[in-house]
This record gives C-alpha cells, structure tokens and sequence, in this order.
C-alpha cells in the first residue's frame, strides 16, 4: 500500500457549496465533500489535502509548492474553468498528473461554461457526478499514480 | 422609514477615481462617491458600507459574507465586468438583489467593453451616468428592498 | 426649479403593457406608467410629453422635432433597440441628452436582445428595474439637464 | 361547424405578387390568393380578413387588435421574417395561434433568407409550395383553433 | 382521380414515437401516425408505403429505389436533418417532388436544430403542427404531383 | 433630348441634411439638394421627382408605384442600406434601373455602415462625394437608361 | 448486493483497440477491456453487456432496446461524439442514466474533438483515463442505480 | 512487375452515377468506373476489389478488414467527405496509403463542400476530373506502394 | 479652366478589358477606355495620364511618385481591392484625393469581393456601371481638385 | 498523337526545392522536376514550357500571354494558392484548362493553407504527391486537351 | 547620466523559470534574470525595483503606485496578457511608459497566446527572445525616457 | 569581436519614412534609420545591407540569397506583415535568425493590423518603439548570431 500524498484544490466559490444554489451543487457541503474524500484517500492508503480559495493567486501558489509534497492533483478550478490561463500556465509547468473535476456536467449548462482552458493540459476530466465526480477523480488519480511508482 | 444595511462594491483600478484619466471617468475621486451615496443612502433610510479592491478575490469573499448583513448589493465591477466569471458565479449565489452600475456608458466605448458577464445574473444595470449612476442605482435597489418588505 | 419640458418615448408593442405577458413586462398599464412619470416630472419640475409608436418613422419624426420643444428624451426603444439604425441615427443627430431605459434586463434575456445599436448614442442606460427604470431615467435626465444650465 | 374568424397578413412586396417577378413568387395576385382563402376558410367554416402592408407599424397595429376578433393568424412576414423583431414581439404578445407561411421555398434562397426572426414565436411554419403554403396554413390553423375549442 | 404511390420515410428515433418525450412529440405512436396518414391517403386516392429506419444509408436505399415506385416522398430526417449531407444528396439524385415535414417546430428549439441539411433541395418545408405536419405535407405532396400530372 | 422622368428617393433622417450633423453630412439642406439635382436633371433633359421619408413602408410605396412613372430610381437609403430587406426586395421587385447613393464614404465610417443589403439589387453604387454623389447617380441613370433607349 | 444490468456501447472503430494507434488509443483490446468491465461489474453486483459497432443505426437500435433491459448505459460514441445526433436523440430519449466515455482526454487533441455533441444529454462525462475511464463510469453509474433505487 | 492489391471504396449515392446528376457527375456508370479501373489496374499490374455502400459502417468495416489483404485504399467519399469522423477515424487507424479522389471539383461548388474531413489523415487528394480523377488516383497509389516496396 | 493633372491607375488583369470575360467586364478594351477618359479629361481642362500594371509592387511605386506630378487619383484595384494593404497604406500615405472606381458591382457579385482593404483611405468608390464608372470618378475628382482650389 | 504545348508555372519559393525544407518539400530540385515533367511531357505529345517566379505580377503576364501559345496550363500557386486573387482572376479570365497542383497535401498543414483561393476556377486539383503532383497534373491535363480536341 | 527607476513586473508563474518548463521558458531562474536586469540598468544609470506576483490585484497595487516613484514600467503579463482587462486598464491609468516583453515568441505558439489585451495600452512590445527580452525591453525604456526628459 | 554581416529588408511603402504620415510613423528618413543602423552595426561588428523595395517578389529573392552572404535577417515587412504567405514562406525557407520589427505598436492601430502572417516563422518580434525597434532588433540578432557561434 502506497502513502502518496495528494493535494485537493477548490476554486472559487465552492466554499458556499451546501449553503446555495444546491438544486444546481447538491446538498452536501464543502467539509463534508472534504470529509468523504478523505476517507476514501485513507482506504486508498492516499494522504490528503484540501485547499479552497477565491484567489486565482493563492491557488496558483498552492499548485507551485505541489510538487515537493504531492503525487497529484485533484482541481475542481470552478469559474477559474472558463477564463484562467494563469492556472492552465501552472498546471502545466509543475508537470504533477492533474485530474479535473466538475460537480455539475458543465456541458450541459450554459455556452459559457463548455470550454475549459484547463483540459488540455490535465490528464483526464470528469464532470457532472456531484461530490462522486471527486472520489473518481481520486480513483482516477490513485491509479495514474501507482502505475507511475510500477513503471 | 427602513433601516436597511446596502453594500457598495467598488472593482479594480476605480480607486484611482479622480486623480487619472478624468476625461473618461469624470473628476470625483472615489471617496467622494462615497460620501455622495452616504448622504443618499441617509436621505433613504439606508446604512452603507463601501468596499473597493483589485483583487477579484477579495471582492468574491465580500459577496459570499454579504447576506449576512446586508440586503442588497451596488457593484461596479469594472474590468471583471467582461470576464469575472469567478465574480459572476458569486453574485448568482447570493441571491441578493444586486444592481450593476458603471460610471461610463461602456456600449459607447472599445468592443470588448460591450459584454458584461455579470449583467445576466443582477437585477439591472445603469451605465454612462458618472457618479449619478451610483446614486440611481441606490434608489433602484432602495425601491426593490422595499418592495421585498412589502411582499 | 426648472421649467424644462422632457419628451418619453416608448416604442413598438409597448401600448400592450399591463395587458399582456405580464410575467415578463409587469403588471402596470402605459397609461399608469406615464402617470408615475408625470408626477415625478412634476417634483422635479419637469413638463412631460409622452408618446407611443409601433412605427419606426413615427419615432423618428418625434425625435427630429424634439429639439424645438424639448431639453432631452427618455427612449424606451423596445425591439427596434435591437436593429433600427434608423433610430439611432435619429438620436445621433439631434444631439439632445437621451437616456434609454428597459423595463427589462434585456443582457438576462435572449441572446439577440442583447446588442444595442441604439446605446453608443445616449448618454446612458438603464435597464431592469421595470417601471422605476423610466424614473431613474427622469432623475437622470433632470441631473443631465440641469448641469447643462448650470455649466 | 365552427364559425372561428381568422386574420391573414401579407407582409411587404406581397402587393406586387403576380405582377413581378413571377418566375420566383409565382402567376396568382394577391386578391386571388385572397379569393382561393376565402374559398378554403369557407369551406372549412372560418370568417376571414385578409390585410397587407408594406408598413411595420401598421401590421403591428393589426396584430395587437386580434385576439379581440380573431381565433388565429396566419402572416407571410414577407421580408420582415429576417429582421423584424417587433413584429415577432407582437406577434408573441397576443398569444394566438400563428402560422408562419412563405411562397418559396426560403431555405433554398439567398444566405440571409434562412434565418426568420418569426419563426420561434409561431406554432409552425410551411414554406414553399406557393399560394398552397397559405392554404396548408389555413386548415393547420383550423386544426389547432379546433383542437383548442374542444380541450 | 388519381391513382399515384407515394413513400413517407421516417427517419431515426421517430419509432419511439408516442412512447417517450410526449412532452415534445406527441402521444400518437408511429404506427397510428401512419394510419391517419393511409387514411388521408386512401380519401386524395393516394398508395402509401411507410418505412421507418434509424439507419442512414437504409433511409437513402429506399430513395434511390423510390423513381421507380413513386411519384413523391414525404420526409421527416429528424435528427438526420441537421447533418446528413448523405441523405441531402440522396434526395437532390432522384429529383422526385419532396416534402420535408417536422413533428415540432425546429425553429423553436435548441439552436444546433435551426439549420436544416436537407431544406435546400426539397419542394418545401412543413414544421411545428405535430402529426398534422404529415397531413399537411402528404396534401401538399397531392397538388404538386396533380399539377405535374395536368402540366 | 430625351424627356425621362426620374424619382429621387431619400432615406431617414435626411430632412436633417444642413442642420445637424453638418461635419459629417455637409451644408446643403436636402432643398438645396433636390434643386441641384433639377438644375442637374434640366440639363440632361430629366424631369425629376423628389420624396423623402422616415418611413420604410412609405418609401416601399413609392417604389411600387415607380414603374409606371419613371425610367429609373435614385435612392439614398440612409441607414435603411444595412437592414432594410424590405426595401430591397422593393427594389428588385421593380425592375427599374436603379442608382444607389451615399453623401459618406460608408466604407471609412462605423463597422455596421459597410454592409449594404441593397447593393446586391442595384445597377451600381456612388458613396463620398457628399451631394455630388447624387449628381453623379444622376448622370449614370441617364447613361443607363438612354442606353436602353437605343438598345 | 443489486443485480441490475448495465449496457456498455462502444462507438465506431474501437474494435480495433489494442491493434492500431496504440500510442494514442493505449495496449488493451476492446475484449480485454470488456472483460475488466464484467470483473468490475461483478464485483460491483451488476450484470454487465458489451456491444461495438461501426453503424450509427446499429448503436441507436441498442439505445432503443436499453429501458427494457438495463438500469443504465455507458457509451464511448468515439467519433459519434462530434456528429452523431441522432445519437443524441436516442439517448435523451430513453432516459436511462447515461455516462459518456473516452480512453482519451478529447480536449487535448484536434479541435474538432473539443465538442461532444452528445454531452449535455448525459448524466456525465469521464475523459483522458484510457480503459479506467470505463471502469470509473461503471462505478459513477453504480452510485446513480443504486441512489434512484434508494430514493 | 508487382501484384498489389488495391481497395477502391465508393461512398453514399455514387451507385447512382450515369443514371441521375448526369450534368454534375458525367454519364458513366459505376460500373464503367469499375471496368476502367479494372483495365488500369491490370495495365500497372494491381488486383482491384471495388466496393460501394451507402452505409458509413459498411465502408468502416471495410477500412477495418483491408490491411490483411490490401497494400492501400482509394476512396471517394462522396458526402461522408464532409462530416464522417468515423470514416476520418478508420483511414487513419489502418495505417494504408490513401488516396482521396472526387469526380467533381468540391471547391468549385456549395460552400459546404469545400470543407474535407477525411483530407488531413489521407496520402494525398484529387478531385475534378471526372472517372479520371479515379484512374489518377490508382496511378498515385501505384507510386506510392512499389516506392514502400523499394524503400 | 484648371490645368490639373490626374493619374489614372488600372490594377492587375485590366489589361485583358475587351478581349475575355466580355459578359462581365464590357466590350471596350482598355485603350477604348483610356481614350473615353482623355476626351473626358480634355473637356474638364485636365491632363491625364493611365498606367496598368498586373504588378502590386510597380502600382505603388506610381503612387508614390505621384503628389510631385498630379492633383488626384482615379484607381480601379481590381483583385487587389480586396487584399492588398500594401496599396491601401500607399494611397493613404500620398495623401492626394483618390477615387476608387469598379466596372462591374462588386458588391452583387462573389461573397470575397464585396470587401475592400481600400475603400476606407480613399475620397469615395463608384462601382457597377462599366467604363462609365471611370468617367464619373473624373468628375468626381475635378469637382475634389477644383474645390480644394478654390478653399 | 497530338502536339499541344503547356504551361507549368511555379509559383514563390518553389525555386528553392531540393535545397531546403527537404523534408516538407522533398529532395528533387525544381529543375529535376522540370526535367521528369518534360520527359511525361514527351510521352504524351506535349511540348512543355516551365516558368517560376517570385512575383505575383510576372505570373499573371505569362497566364495573359498562355491563350496564344498552350493548350492548358498547370500551375504551382505554392503561398499565392491562399490570397492571390490576382492570380485567380487572370487564370479565370484565359479560359484556358487549368490543373492545379500541390506537392504537400495542403489539407493535412497549417489552418491557413486549407483555403485555395484558386481552386474555384481550376478544373480540378492534385495535392499531396510530391513530384508525382505535377506528373498527374500533366496527364489530366493531356486527357482533358485531348478531349476537348475530339470533341 | 539620468537616476531614474525602473519597475520591472512579472506576472504569474514566472517565479518558477529556470527550475520547469525550461525547454519552453530557458535555464535562468527568475533570481538569475533579475541579476541581468539590475546590471543592464546599472549600465544606463537606472535604479530598478523588481516585482513577482501570481495574484492579479498585486500586481495592479504596483502599477498603480508606480507614478510617484517610478519613470516607466517594463512588464512581462505572463497569462494574464491574454485577459487581464484589470491589469489593461491600470497600466492605461498611470500613463507612464509601459514596455510588455515576453520570453517566448506569443505569436508562434497555442492560437490563445496570440491576442494580448495589454498590448495597446502599452509604448511597444518585445516578443521571443528568452532573458534578452527584457534587456531590450530596459533599453528601450531608457531611451523613452530620456527622450522624454530631454523634450 | 565578429565580422557577421545581417541582411536589413524594409517592406512596402518605408521609402516614404520621414516625408508622409509623419504623426504615425516619426520624422526619420529610411536613409536616416539606415545610418543609424550602420552605426550600430560598426558598433557591434556587424556588416549590414539595407534594401527596401515596394514588391513582395523582390523581397523573396534577397530572403533566398541570403543564406549564402548573411548570418540573419531583420525584417520590418511592413503591409506584408498582414498577408504575405509567400514572404513567411520564404523566410521559413531559408531558416536563418529572422527579427520582424515594426515602427509602429501594430496592437494599438486598425484590426486588421494586429495579426502577423510573419510572426510565427521568426525568432522574435519588436514593436512600438520608432526607429528604436531596428536598432533593439539588431542587438536581439547580434546576440542570437554570436549565441549560434559560441555553441
């Protein structure tokens, strides 16, 4: 059993999550999806840490200092999605493996919301499973990262 | 007479208000729209609070805490105007009423000027009065919180 | 006080207001809404005309005569907002101060009423408020027209 | 039997039909169109009044006063079809049933014929089978009003 | 009377018909669409043949065999309508007099359903008045090969 | 000589011409226009008729009417030029020889001014010679219709 | 345990997985992953059918079938994914839960693969995991089967 | 002198060459084709199998089945051309030299056909030569497979 | 009478005038049109000097050289009116009253020639009435020469 | 066998081949590929002239001067293919049968070289061979000559 | 010699060069170019303050605070080039001269990084030549700034 | 020190530096900034050769002889910037070290002057600065040429 550890970043807004608009988010709040994340890094044998901010700059910081403490990244980078190159740019430069992950199936809601300036450089994109769309995504990321110690 | 708590959001760079690029945006600095929609807010019954910063983070956190205390927004969001979709998704959640307003008539200037995202998810928009259009939309949400009471 | 005398202008299918699709436009009547603004013209001593038209050239023909008779325009342009060049060229050349107000959002509304080929020729906009969009386009209006007696 | 009464209305250019350019709108004029409707309204149990204008503003002015009189409309917008959006404002204002109807074929035509600013607001729209469009539209009609009566 | 065969092909999903999506198309299967429309046949003295396939190239089969059987085809591509060029040119070989019809009205829905592949080489177009589109298209179909009988 | 008349049509808002707008449109009012355009017409042996409107429908009108009277059509359609299919359809619809005319060089103003949907129905066009461009239509259409004369 | 039954779609060309393009596509054959499908499946509690096929119509006719049989459907539409909407229109009209796959992160390859025509109709998307993608589907749909079994 | 073997695919509607279309398409049929690609064939020393089908899964597994027994494909796929990323998909998995032929010059026609799809994953291109663009293209082919032979 | 002189300028392919596409281009050659424009030239008290050339780069030389020896420009670009920058920066550089004339209509002619990289640094354009355009550009610029003489 | 004499114009950097870009462009110089095309040349009949330049204008005068010495041409437009108009018109304007060709296929590079601005009045057109381009070029061409002269 | 100071500015994720990324951004870390800078400055008797920020608002407090210590800024935007509307409008706030460099060459990388909101409210910019960028960039500050001292 | 010797190409239209559009452009003649150059060059031990012409063609020829003389190549290409494939081609060909300068902020003028045919072929860019842009081009050459040395 591998004890990688793994960063968990929220974008903007998601701190509201199962206080607002949950017909769209669901019922669930932010520390309650952090709390079943958590469990399922522990039965993965994954440590895990979360991070939420309204701040492109402060994740941005978070994503630079990864690479000395993490495996991967799990990013939900919410309206940070549709505009923020400056994210993708970092993303791209720590060269960690990245999973995207969006609670709502964002290709199904407004125009807007279907192009992702991050997709292209992460390793894969699951959207529109709710709070399941990050324990995928931390499935996703547990076996990206021990087939990478395997090879 | 009502005693309603209203928060002014000023967005980027319009703390330079009245000591750069009059010609654009008019002679007033920013405290004295302040002081200009205190004395209003007073004449209405109102309380205000006024909040400027350049940092779209900031400004995020000040919407998310809004509900709480206040009952209504006055946003100028300036340059996040055309792409703060982080911004946008804030206001949509709060479920305040929220009034966009702009000093210049920005459908008079540059083409990339012409798109508010913020304007599909506020109450309504005043653009092109000077400082008048801060006013004009204190009595706008003055009428629309009123009404809510009344409701 | 002023003496200045205001034209309103309300353009086509607007006469049905209060009658029809109330749930988007209110529950208000022309006749009504011109009444609130014949009372708030007469707070700020203002003398008010009002006119409606489902014909382009009607409205313009109102608008060449204005300058003769009238200090500025309230225009509620309705769907020609959306494509009389005609209109606007109007407006442009009678250089009076003109302010355009929507009862509606029209930026929340569908994609094609979201350009305005009218508002790169007022002053500025106001829109979303219903009926009060037209009184803050009076106080506007009043604020415009009295600076320009004063400068 | 029914005795529903219908409103027709022959947008602009629609006057000339048979005189001009017959190659493309075909050898009928107006008033026979008009007299084959008449025939088929008859025989379907329908009173008809037929109008056409060159005028925007006038075939608005008809719109607004139908539901009085009338149980539907079919209208051939003619040229209006691709840019009129007051007329589709009216015409989504009085909510009775219309049938959106054109001579030729308008998707076979130039580029900006293929786009009808009518078409989302109607119930349906037949195109293309000359003065027979008009008749097609009158029995889709007399189903519809039909159908209404009888829910 | 005449005596003429005509072939209604309907194109993918339409077999789900009357079973799913009522909301949008109806509570009539496809089976008692066909029967109203063999009955609509039999009273012009009409043959009809029906087919139904969620098969492109099946649905451009039975065109190409269609000179030999019949004197006109009345078509709904459905979702083939949108991107079947295929089909498009299928119908444009065999030059027989085409109707295209649509249960709903294509123009009223999602915006990728607004251009049709298919319009530029049919006679015409028959949307939005559900089975009733058939009806009125088979008719339709009735007078132009009446006409080109006569001529 | 010959003894041809022409009609002379004038867009919206050029009863304005000479009093607004005179930096851009020029000094002469559209009287002291028409009476060039007499001199001008005397000379080549044209008798001339002169008719301005801001109205679509009314312009239309005279169009239809045209064939009987005259040997060709000057027009101006002022800001009818970029939407008015209406008009233009009046227009090919005629068949007269037809000048189109623009006092600017629309091709060095806004973006919205360089897209004539006239252009494509008419003989030729003559735009940013102020009224000259009228002189000149005028000396063409004699050119054009003398032509047909001799043909 | 449930024991509901689940059907995997595989679009056009995945049949020659594991035996082409294998660097972008990955080393597995389609057999061999349907076979850590039914591993999965089973120990999930779930009966599990696979179908490929390189015919559109063969896909939509599975489609159709699917409510009588399976709780739900996985699809990989693969190039159907940009055009197929017909596709489209089977899956919403089944209204079974439906997950889309694909091996590859679509979003980081050619242009024409950033637009799933076929997403905004699904419950979600899982994309970029190769053959994990299918596997975290699977357990995606497991949770939705069993959450609408519980509700 | 070799003995290649050759795959010629004929896509959607070409089984109707020299019986419709013949103004567009030129009076040979598909069989003619056939016989003088047979002809060539033998002239350069080539085994030639022919296939048509207005199926796009027919010709994918087409595509699929000829690396076993073919050293390259020439293909005119007709209307798939423009929207077949399945078909795209298939040429580019086999890995064959391809050669794409069009008996019309699609640049010289409707917008729509300007645009290939399959181009960009093909050896190399020919179109507007009528059978010979056919005949080309096995020349092409020939070039190319005995060069792989001698490389 | 003025003694100006004017450089005519014919851009690439003009010297074919009169021998080849006769049906769009007019039967004059280009010497025929020289001499038409000289006797014009003579009776307006110009000089007139005409260059042609297929060759972008020895027109703008011509250009160049001409403020030392003529008061204005007549141009006819041809293909390059529709992408030749060069040319445009040429003409806007000298600063002479230029005159963009076209024989034919380009504007009801190919979708690429209705757009003109110089129409927004020349005096005006005259299009669509053969040879005459030319004489009408002469006009034009005496009336351009003669008026900047006079002021 | 005829003696028909060609054409073969390389358009700008085409006299680099050989010598750089080897591996877009391949190994042969232009004179090797003169020399392959003047022995197919000899094979068929044909005399052969080969011209390349830099210069747009030098193309357009040796297409002017072609009618009276060639039988057709085939031209190398090379970067001309994506914007010279010029070059189009002439070759539009000699009537003269035209091959074009393409040693890459233009279809699978850059955007900007998928859109052949000649393309549209060419017969037909050749991309993708290499050197084999032109030898293909010259067999079309020598087909369609050859008809023409039966015919 | 002047003693002015220069504000260099990077924008996001370039805290990072030199340790990611390197074959796109080069070896020298941030520390490293800063070095360069101050003694490039040295050279021209600059003084130099240097500034890294991931957050958008700081970097805008810089800006703004600039004007009272600095003579010019020389920015490198790094992602936020591409839709930093905030970061536009403060740089055209300050008025001060404003050079925009980048390490790499914008223009011949991912279609997004071509378009820089910044860059037409800046004096000039420098583009694609590593850490040499910004020395050019320091010199040509230098000279605007000396020239401006000088006039 | 180096005894490199860099080719300088000015484009169309800068042979009228210093003379016409001065307010754009500055007050230097091309012989002034050629000076300038030569100064810099003896500075830096560079040889430079300055050639200006106004034909695309010509350009092309210097590009391709100058691998032969020259160890790289500023270029201020002027209107070519825009449009000029050939010239990109041509400088794409030769690959030496290539700086595209320009007088001007290309950013901050008309649209269709902020794209760069050129720029994603060179080593880097510089705009903005004057005359300053040649010399900040030939330090950026001088240290790319000596780089190439030293390596």
């Amino acid at each position: 059993m591998s004890d990688h550890r793994v960063l968990v970043l929220h974008g903007p807004n998601l701190n509201l999550l199962g206080n607002r608009e949950k017909e769209i988010y669901g019922h669930l709040t932010l520390d309650e999806i952090n709390k079943l994340l958590q469990q399922e890094a522990k039965r993965l044998g994954f440590v895990l840490d979360c991070f939420q901010s309204n701040n492109e700059g402060d994740l941005i910081d978070y994503i630079h200092a990864a690479p000395k403490k993490y495996s991967g990244i799990i990013i939900n980078p919410a309206a940070f999605t549709h505009y923020s190159i400056a994210l993708r740019d970092a993303l791209a430069a720590v060269k960690l493996p990245v999973v995207e992950v969006h609670l709502t199936n964002i290709y199904a809601r407004e125009e807007f919301r279907r192009y992702s300036v991050i997709a292209s450089v992460v390793q894969g994109q699951i959207s529109g499973f709710g709070p399941l769309s990050y324990i995928l995504g931390l499935r996703a990321l547990f076996d990206i990262v021990e087939r990478n110690v395997r090879d």
